[in-house]
């Protein structure tokens, strides 16, 4: 895929994303953060045939580490970034809030001072926290069997993520939210811009209500900034918006954000 | 209680940790780090009286901006730093790795250049995920629940942790271990030096160690580096040896780390 050769994509290193195919998964976040701030990136996996070899690679059970003097990924998403490990040689990272904090800096979405990038962070962990949990209400017992042999435990997990987790997040949000409503009008959770903290628990969000819908219906009005304001505003952010209605954006199935009826609120 | 007159210690800021009292929990952490470096803090919850208070307060489901102007904290741990904070006013971090990377930085845990600070993340993040997965063990349906009443579902979570995660976990600091060490000679899992990767996965290997010894006990010499240097080598180091060896440092009980002897490795 060509790049487009805007003069901030001529001033960034070449940045490689290193994740599975054909699913927005844990990737996302770090899509969303180069597609906010309109800096290019090649999806390995997704625009290089056979660029999933890369990713297994990169956390391939026998890598001690690689020829660049990287540590192994213990999984993906993986950041490759030329020239910018040790000695000019190529740097690659793992963990998902480790990359956003890498490119946070780099893509101006980490706020305008050294609080403002703490505070950025953390609500980044705590929406993947949120992520985390969801995988679990179809995953509560071992991420390596199928759904339908933890069905039972899946149903009672559920069920105490959207009677007593999403409420506790949900709740939280609106509340970091309305603190800075100020400078963020409801549309940032830290200062008045946009950060990969806002860009990550959008991606959170918009999982949830594909994956619970009749319960993000019934409580959504209980949380209007978050809802009413945040959701709707991240969503036409520059760059958010052309990304979500082109073709690079792949729809969910069957990665963290699941739609599984039964694990839902009982329709009407 | 009277803080060491050290040179380090007078040119920090009073550091003050906001835990529960009475357990090690995600807590731990963050003394660990200032343990090893020999920077003094204040436990808030376990050295003053009403201590507790604070932690509630941080974390109050009506708290939506401080009067310093911090966002309330989703769950403790949170770090208090007078004078560090918007124009000169207290700074409230919350999440244990945006604490762990602000300390890291100040406490001379974040190796040796940006490249390692990101690796030394990483890992830490690693940790804290197997950690995360720890408490999953005996609360896989709901936190909020007993155990008791979760028991069915945790032997089986148990079950797969102890034949799954575990290696996969074990088997990946291993190989980080073993990449690095030329320089780390085992001890480190980045640089020649310990850093708050090394303090965090310790911390993890130790409560395994409480919560599964028969696992443990069967499983450890396969992984020599990770415990037959490593883990030993970290309960050596300056600081945090000493700080064992003391009463501040708190028993295991009801926290994340549980010995429930059904959920182990049947003994012999």
């Amino acid at each position: 895929m060509a790049e487009p050769s805007t003069k901030k994509s001529r001033t960034h290193p070449p940045y490689e994303l290193l994740y599975w195919p054909a699913i927005p998964g844990r990737g996302e976040f770090i899509r969303l953060a180069f597609e906010a701030s309109g800096v290019s990136y090649k999806d390995v996996a997704n625009e290089t045939k056979d660029g999933i070899k890369a990713v297994l690679a990169c956390k391939a059970d026998d890598c001690i580490i690689d020829s660049d003097g990287n540590p192994p990924a213990f999984a993906p998403p993986a950041l490759r970034v030329p020239g910018e490990g040790k000695h000019g040689k190529t740097l690659v990272l793992y963990q998902t809030p480790t990359i956003l904090c890498y490119l946070g800096d780099r893509l101006g979405l980490a706020g305008e001072d050294e609080v403002e990038k703490h505070w950025i962070l953390s609500h980044a962990l705590t929406a993947l926290d949120l992520n985390n949990e969801t995988h679990d209400t179809h995953h509560p017992i071992a991420s390596i069997q199928y759904y339908e042999d933890q069905k039972p435990e899946a149903l009672k997990r559920s069920k105490d993520f959207r009677e007593n987790r999403l409420p506790k997040f949900f709740g939280y949000f609106e509340r970091v939210l309305k603190g800075n409503e100020g400078q963020g009008q409801g549309k940032h959770l830290v200062g008045g811009k946009l950060s990969f903290a806002d860009t990550t628990l959008w991606q959170v969000l918009d999982g949830l209500k594909y994956a619970f819908p009749n319960e993000l219906g019934a409580i959504e009005k209980e949380y209007p900034l978050l809802f009413g304001t945040f959701y709707l505003s991240v969503k036409e952010e520059k760059g958010i918006k052309e990304y979500l209605a082109s073709a690079k954006r792949l729809p969910y199935s069957n990665g963290v954000f699941r739609h599984y009826p039964e694990l839902d609120r009982p329709g009407k």
